[in-house]
């Protein structure tokens, strides 16, 4: 399962109310931060998601409303006491601001490490599989991806038919050959079909591109910017180079994304949800999303077992 | 008259509902921000102070949860139209803390002129002259002093009987010399006394010093930090290098400070107003600060005239 928050919804200027477009997402322990304005920090005490966990932080691009929050971070990450390294993710000029941001923060005690990305690099990103695609805003920014694998159902009735002993199933469940008298056993001989895993796509501060629908094909759930939602703004949004909330349905349309968030919304647009039918035309199931929305995401067979993943607020 | 207000009153790290600690004084339509942390703009914003007549902006010393607002203000005056000059003032270390915060900003519309002070400096600060004293923490940090001057009264009775047009009375007013048939009439022989001003003292993250008391002398307000409540805290005030509320009170009491608000709480400290008593013992009449504490300081005469200034939270 995959814990999805939006930590802020807003762009440009942090408001009373509207923290700047941030999501943080956690599996298996470990935590992977979508970009970090200035405010972010607030947002991750707020609704209790913690720092100690932060093993990445993906940023789209380098426009302060989404990296001037990075020393705050960092440093409530060290108060947390976490001395593993932390990963920073960014496109090309990623030291410079690194550099910026540990001008500002000071001495930390964990490696800070960077990663910058070209155009459709894949990168490892906590307990996920990254990937980036290159956007089209008014410096350069990326696209993510991140997809949680998940293993193989391990069938035991296989295993007992090749007389695996049962404190060798672990090795065979994390895919690691056993020795059975005179054979091997390769772990697809105990295991089942592959299955799907589960995956979330982030995209701010870009127009569409012919690649994206590809790129977030059959996504979980896609955060994408609505900076816009008056069509009389088209210009605008092309001028500044976002999206208006019907492109930005369009795109989960086209990407065939099982759920879509709204974010990033202008300063100017007071009450983003009285907004909504414009993004419906497109996508009927659109989330207008607020600071602090979560969903917990499951597999397949979790979600069956089990309640539903639904849109929630913290109390 | 000056209006004063407490952006934030919180050390370290800004939590839901106290921002960090920072304070903007505003007169004649001229506006100085000391001290900057993460989220600064949201309380300007919040409180109505504005971000166009931003003039100067103090730093007390370059830890994070006093500078990291920096690019947010930067860009919020940008945002405002602001084309005249602003000025960063701070003790030594200054032009590669501006230079991480000009990355992170990026290209501003207006020049930053950066003041980097010593001990003892005297500076204009907009409407206010300031002076600079070297505090007491772990990095070099300055304590501030600004004072508003007062002009004489203009004597009207006089400059009538001098026999000066009333057209020339303005020039006098402003300190300049008029020719009057072929007399020279010279500001002092129409104006009265020299009259008190007002003046507002600033200190956080230090110890007290010596030259303290002398330099904050008789201030109408001294916005003092108070880290720690608890006496019990005494020995981690000295290691951190900051004040017990006590002694916050006892440095307003040796400086003869009219009025002293409390600021730049510990994260720890959740309810400081519990502990008034700690400072009362010093100074009873202390204000604990709060986030969005504001006063109007005014001239003696206009004290009389009007109502007294006195604390108030905006609605």
């Amino acid at each position: 399962m995959i814990e999805v928050v939006l930590l802020g919804t807003g762009g440009m200027m942090p408001l009373p109310g509207r923290w700047l477009a941030s999501a943080m997402l956690r599996s298996q322990g470990r935590a992977v931060l979508i970009d970090c304005g200035e405010g972010t920090q607030v947002g991750i005490r707020q609704y209790g998601f913690g720092f100690r966990a932060i093993e990445t932080i993906l940023l789209t691009h380098y426009h302060a409303d989404h990296t001037a929050g990075l020393p705050g971070v960092l440093l409530a990450i060290a108060f947390a006491e976490r001395t593993e390294p932390v990963t920073i993710v960014g496109p090309v000029g990623l030291g410079q601001v690194l550099q910026a941001v540990v001008t500002l923060a000071g001495p930390l005690p964990f490696p800070l490490e960077a990663r910058e990305l070209a155009d459709g690099a894949a990168f490892p990103a906590g307990p996920f599989l990254g990937s980036a695609l290159a956007g089209d805003h008014r410096v350069p920014c990326l696209a993510y991806r991140l997809d949680l694998p998940r293993a193989p159902r391990f069938l035991p009735e296989r295993a007992q038919a090749l007389g695996v002993p049962v404190e060798q199933w672990r090795a065979l469940q994390e895919g690691e050959p056993v020795v059975v008298g005179e054979q091997v056993v390769w772990p697809p001989a105990v295991l089942g079909p592959p299955r799907p895993g589960l995956s979330v796509g982030y995209l701010t501060d870009s127009r569409p591109t012919a690649q994206m629908p590809a790129f977030f094909a059959d996504v979980d759930l896609l955060i994408c910017e609505a900076t816009f939602a008056d069509p009389a703004q088209a210009e605008r949004a092309h001028q500044r180079k976002h999206l208006l909330f019907r492109e930005a349905a369009a795109l989960a349309r086209a990407s065939r994304a099982r759920r879509l968030w709204l974010t990033h919304f202008s300063p100017a647009l007071t009450d983003p949800a009285r907004w909504k039918h414009e993004a419906e035309q497109e996508y009927p199931t659109v989330v207008v999303g607020t600071d602090g929305l979560q969903t917990v995401l499951r597999f397949a067979e979790e979600a069956e077992a089990d309640a539903p993943g639904r849109e929630s607020l913290p109390g």
